[in-house]
């Protein structure tokens, strides 16, 4: 096991009904800034719920924090925490909703020049504004971690960044918000969850039984739940808590605590989002099997673990269970109506070659921390999933 | 599901030399009390890589924590917290130091009539003193919680305690400072975890396969990691690791989140340390197979999901696979020579009397959170053990 520090402050309210304990989550002289998304939560009964635990309190609100949050939108609302003195952010929404929260949180007492630099240069955040969140949508688990992904429309650059800071205070996950989520959404949260699991688990054996469990319980949950969510007609509580806490546990730092990391497939899949505006998640599912299948050889120890134990494939050598292991995670995203090729998605070799190019004149070392993947392999990877 | 609250703020820091790194978790200008046992950390090394790191700072040391650290002992130290402002403590050592320190931290600032209130009438705690600790035994995850056991030697009482005030603000946890322990400490720190976990697991089913799985996870980690480590004669750097890392995850609460815990093997367990001065770990190995058994129609879901995934029994009926587990954690216990028979220990009929007389005088509804083990339970479940 490689050596490492956890720490993760988050409380968790976790169930049916913990909108309700907001007000005592909240210093009571806070002056709140609430920001959202699209307005679904104006439909779905949550801001009602989240304004009725909060009467009484000093709340503004600023809606229309799009997926992939953008830069230009959040400035605006870094404009209203520094105009209006704002002390509590609290995000209500997915993940775009908390990465962009998190972003305003440490641009608005950022004082460098250029709050884009947080991003572009991993600028220090020295100091940030509170935040909260009530979650509405169980995918990317930045309600229980310290980062956020931001994507500067007039750039199209997607770039993270993070900081101990930028953990939420607390973050209120009712699985009944969920309900009312569009099929297409629960299924790219399923992706996503699954992807970030992948991304910590299917890398370099440390001999760290520990966490590879974890990764392997999180993976069957998500196998499992997910489709069942995804095809219900009548929601079913339980299904949707599991899915929901399955996808916090997936990216909450625990699983990544002293094994390999990569995060190849989310760079590569960023720039697919970046020029094209595919959704993250399907951006990860078009590109992890080609992932696997170049790194057969390089990762074959973990790959074989993950058939063996994540999809119980038994039989066979192992480099023709890492290619039924890759077959099923890919009919497992088909399976809830993700599209798994770039074709599907109209995009062509010039537009490899494009992002390839961004690589290229990035002159990083690596794609990812694992090591094993360049831009050649990006290029490989990329044009196995035309 | 079960809602739950989940939140745990104890920053870890894992790995070989993580001891180095204890100068920039504490205050500079904090007046340092460090707390250990019966002094194995002077011959073993751990005192003087802790006193390195602290150079500059200032330090008093109260050795002399017992293993079930007294009430009478602890109160000598919240003397010296009092008298010489002490404000962090340094707990170096293993389960009973933590809790003992623990139980120091909350004392030196209550204000009640009687200190002993924190246990006896579990006293709420309003202001505790700072606590950091250096691991150097796997077992109790006392590191990662906020709760703690203290005995009282003038009335044999072993009271348990608890405040979110009472978690470490980091806990060092280096396997290598495992490495000259007494065997029989390593097969307790095992059976502790072990225990520690069943307690949250096999209970009744609530549809949470994420806290399963990982429940799971940490018991075959021990099953596999436990046994090697007490047979080895050159210490293997990950074995320890994982075992330790697994003891940490039995008890911070993350596989609680959610479930039924239960405790009653704890609370009977406590009852025959308090008259006899048995390990911990022991008393939970006694009376762990005869709980399992006298349980066995009503924690049938849980007991077979146990057997299944737990110890790979996959034939004969849910009543022999039962049986099977029952044996097989029996035989586990035995085979890091852990003797599972109150006989072995010359406990007798009217000893178990005597503890039975002591939960009827106590007249609690029930022994544990699960609400299926009574007094009447606690005798059948004893009696079986003798």
């Amino acid at each position: 096991m490689n050596n490492f520090d956890f720490y993760n402050p988050v409380k968790i309210l976790f169930g049916k009904g913990k909108i309700s304990e907001l007000n005592k989550q909240i210093p009571e002289n806070a002056k709140i800034l609430i920001t959202y998304g699209g307005g679904s939560i104006k439909k779905n009964g949550v801001y009602d719920q989240v304004m009725s635990a909060l009467r009484g309190f000093n709340v503004k609100e600023f809606g229309g924090i799009e997926p992939n949050p953008r830069y230009e939108t959040l400035m605006k609302a870094v404009e209203i925490v520094r105009n209006d003195n704002i002390d509590f952010l609290l995000a209500v929404g997915g993940g775009s909703v908390l990465d962009g929260t998190k972003f305003i949180a440490a641009a608005a007492h950022y004082t460098g020049d250029d709050e884009w630099d947080i991003l572009a240069k991993r600028a220090r955040v020295d100091k940030a504004v509170s935040i909260g969140a009530v979650l509405t949508l169980a995918a990317t688990g930045s309600e229980m971690n310290s980062g956020g992904v931001i994507t500067k429309a007039a750039t199209q650059e997607k770039l993270a960044f993070g900081s101990p800071l930028l953990f939420p205070k607390f973050s209120i996950l009712d699985p009944e918000t969920l309900y009312s989520l569009p099929k297409h959404q629960i299924a790219n949260g399923v992706t996503d969850a699954f992807v970030h699991v992948i991304e910590q688990y299917v890398t370099y054996p440390v001999d760290s039984p520990v966490q590879d469990r974890f990764s392997e319980g999180i993976l069957k949950t998500l196998i499992e739940e997910g489709p069942k969510v995804y095809n219900s007609e009548t929601p079913d509580y339980n299904e949707y808590a599991n899915m929901m806490w399955a996808a916090t546990m997936a990216l909450n730092g625990l699983i990544a605590a002293g094994v390999q990391s990569d995060w190849a497939t989310h760079m590569i899949g960023h720039e697919l989002t970046a020029f094209h505006g595919l959704d993250h998640a399907v951006t990860l599912a078009i590109v992890l099997p080609g992932l696997m299948k170049h790194l057969k050889e390089k990762r074959n120890v973990k790959l074989v673990q993950f058939a063996e134990r994540v999809w119980d494939i038994t039989d066979g050598d192992d480099n023709s269970k890492i290619d039924m292991a890759i077959a099923k995670t890919e009919e497992f995203f088909n399976s809830i109506d993700i599209k798994t090729r770039l074709g599907d998605h109209n995009i062509k070799q010039e537009d490899v070659d494009r992002i390839i190019q961004r690589f290229t004149d990035r002159r990083v070392p690596a794609i990812g921390m694992a090591g094993d993947v360049k831009t050649d392999d990006a290029k490989v990877i990329l044009e196995d999933r035309l």
